[in-house]
């Protein structure tokens, strides 16, 4: 094991970690695995072409009794697991919002597996606590952002609008920490507002927070998926004449079906007539700020009160992480701080402690991926390549444009295209039309995934089943985009 | 770029990642450079030897417009994060719970990066979806659970156990997912009960799902700091006969500051008659169970409803994997399931979606480090690495007992040591003695961990100030329990 000698006139102990030639040998065999796999990847399907379950009987029952050997191990990653993927690295990875992994995140994560550290007090990891609130303060100014906003790391932006809501719950000031909101006559109707095209993740976190889906009211949305402020403001006045509490309104900078963007500079005079808080889910769009010609994306941001982005949507960031900025830190300290006995330090007046803001009480060292994105690509250099992607979403939709057979189903501001077949039959009514056309496309879209060759996902638009294509992964250049706009045409003449 | 040929004929594209090779040359430099880090991280200081701000001082104020190179990033790594780093991969370090991460846990986690995977749907990740699915079950059967439990990744215990307790919350039949609970006067107050000394995730999972503060009731403990089951049954009746509505228990099998395991056979009974929720939070000492004469730690929780466990802790997994069993995964997934249109698939009915079952849409591919693991040390080799550190825990108690200066203060049932100095003095009143002894271990503590050889945390007991030995590092061995042995003596003396 690590180091012989250590057990020297002591009972040999079993402990210890694979020794570090082993670790160096099978080390730079994954590494030079993985540069092959991103070499090879186009000749893996992106979708994984299996049936449920059919990794599961490839396993054995129950686990090994004795260890194996790293060789056995990694064979089977290849035998069992690379078949079973779905290729999210691949440049033909259209589907959902298309995202990316980076050489540079990719040893940021590496590194932070051997650091291990767990980030819940400053002195438990001054590294990862300092550099996030450098790291946070560089993005920040990369997307315009102002100097009020400060910056949180949490894993996922289902869990940064849970907590920025949180925050929000905290500031309507009826003891809601202490008391709670059960067995209480004097609570009201808390209500939260956001659009009917806002993620199903706003949903969750009001599930979650207690307020219940009567919580969250939904906002009308005008004929290009943006919310409608002035329903907004009337729902508003309506609930207070009901007597309930609207404290929150969560608007969209790139909604998941269309990357619609919801008029927040219309949304925040309404947010402040009413003193509510106004949380903002740029969790994809929000990185397209760092191109100095789009940063027009987040106007009005300047008087929100939170505002998260996942860089690992669109930063070429690894799963998982995700930034909230908020400007009212206090209010969500106040919502989360709990300091037991067993973690009081001696500076901990002086300093940050990620455990204070939020449900998590340790967190992963996920600044240094993104510290060593930043610093590798550069702000250039990361701008470069969302500018390309948007670049080539159009390069797409013009293509759908020119041709008589597709439409486009919704404007881009980003790398998005909802776009669907729609050939033309005579004598059709208006129902049969928009049934065969649902069906159409669905086929289309599972025909299309299952050639392995392209993966692209739907939603549906006013009752329309829609087509997606997401374009986000750092290997995506204009041939894979050729590509599926091929195999998309293929598909429809076979169908038709 | 990743492969000039693929921009012949178009606009050459900024886009791309490292190249291949590139990404070969530093993934070798940098998994030497981790197996270097190893082999000397007792050359290192514990705890970070830096003051709040000294990383940040260091550090430029912007983002560069350019890109740098992987040498100079890599360089910087060694220069200002290693000096800032607390290094929980030191063999000598016994803070809080002492965890470690292990090579093939760091192996998954660089692959996991690499895939890239989001585990929310099956087709989106079933590899991801179907290995959890089966280590998990391995997981457990090496626990000896019953096969009624069924396990899900989630990120932290905290996370794990707020999750339990809003499906217990569901389970109550008032429709809070739906309606909430503000604004209703048809809602008790609910309830959930833990022990003074549960861990501060369970109030903040409490304070989260809106119960606030006031619906959780601590339940005193005994003199080795169990809950008290007799306690727990007064006061369920108690607010019943307050028309309080109790829902849910927590139990912990490894508490925080002692690791004390609180009595879950009589807790059982007592949860069935009034049909509360039991949930067991076993994150540090669960893993203990997979070591055959240890499995009696579990004794009850086969009658439990859910029990987390956390394979970050003892079980040589890098930072985050967190599990929860659960009896009743149907409760978890109306608790949370939400399929909005653009995640509707053809399998759903017949697959696990991961983002059924909580807060979180995505989730990283956690169960490939966990399943190297396993089978790298195999079930034997992990049960000798938990029996040595418990064996490593005992001879250091020995040592305590045997000297006249230091006494334990809590039995020991894992690998935490609970332990203070009490030099005596003569003709002392017994609250100058107490304070005298508080601040000589907190003096001993800070005097030690400035050293930088070794790293203790400490906590109160029956409010005295108590030393806390952990041992769980993979590296540990019985030469550094000698030395931090012989470390707090120096210390002593130096005090005395």
């Amino acid at each position: 094991m690590a180091n012989p000698k250590e057990s020297s006139g002591e009972v040999a102990p079993v402990t210890g970690d694979m020794s570090a030639d082993e670790f160096r040998r099978f080390g730079h065999e994954i590494v030079d695995w993985i540069a092959n796999y991103f070499e090879h990847i186009e000749e893996l399907p992106v979708l994984a072409q299996i049936e449920p379950g059919d990794l599961k009987a490839q396993l054995p029952p129950s686990a090994p009794e004795n260890g194996e050997s790293m060789e056995a191990i990694l064979a089977d990653v290849d035998r069992l697991i690379v078949p079973a993927l779905t290729h999210w690295s691949h440049p033909s990875f259209f589907a959902y919002f298309a995202t990316s992994t980076s050489a540079p995140g990719i040893f940021g994560e590496l590194l932070s597996a051997a650091f291990d550290v767990k980030s819940m007090l400053w002195r438990t990891s001054p590294a990862s606590t300092e550099l996030e609130e450098v790291t946070l303060d560089w993005l920040r100014q990369m997307l315009g952002l102002d100097a009020g906003m400060s910056g949180f790391i949490y894993d996922t932006a289902s869990v940064s609008s849970l907590h920025a809501i949180a925050a929000a719950r905290e500031g309507v000031e009826m003891r809601i920490r202490e008391e709670g909101m059960s067995g209480r006559k004097d609570l009201p109707l808390l209500r939260v507002y956001a659009s009917e095209q806002a993620h199903s993740s706003i949903d969750k976190g009001i599930i979650t927070l207690g307020l219940g889906q009567r919580g969250l009211r939904k906002i009308p949305t005008d004929s290009e998926f943006r919310m409608d402020p002035n329903a907004l403001a009337a729902a508003i006045v309506e609930d207070k004449r009901n007597g309930f509490l609207p404290f929150c309104v969560v608007a969209t900078v790139g909604t998941t079906s269309t990357s619609s963007i919801d008029p927040v500079p219309a949304i925040v005079p309404i947010c402040e007539k009413h003193a509510l808080w106004l949380h903002v889910d740029a969790a994809y769009g929000g990185s397209a700020a760092i191109v100095p010609e789009m940063q027009h994306i987040l106007a009005g941001c300047d008087r929100a009160d939170s505002l998260v982005l996942n860089p690992h949507k669109w930063l070429f960031t690894p799963f998982d992480l995700s930034v909230l900025y908020c400007r009212h830190l206090d209010l969500l300290r106040r919502a989360f701080s709990l300091v037991p006995e067993y973690l009081r330090t001696p500076e901990q007046e002086k300093v940050r402690s990620g455990s204070d803001y939020g449900v998590q009480l340790g967190r992963r060292f996920r600044a240094l991926k993104l510290w060593m994105i930043i610093r590798y690509f550069g702000h250039d250099g990361l701008a470069a390549r969302i500018r390309e992607h948007c670049r080539l979403a159009k390069l797409f939709a013009s293509w759908i444009e020119e041709s008589p057979d597709w439409e486009l189903m919704a404007p881009l501001p980003f790398a998005l295209v909802c776009f669907r077949a729609h050939p033309t039959a005579a004598g059709e009514t208006e129902e049969v039309q928009a049934k065969r056309l649902d069906v159409l496309n669905e086929a289309i879209m599972h025909g299309l995934n299952a050639t392995g060759r392209a993966f692209l996902s739907h939603t549906k638009l006013n009752d329309k089943l829609t087509l997606r294509l997401s374009i986000g992964n750092i290997r995506t250049t204009e041939r894979h985009v050729k590509q599926v706009w091929e195999l998309l045409n293929e598909q429809l003449k076979l169908l038709s």
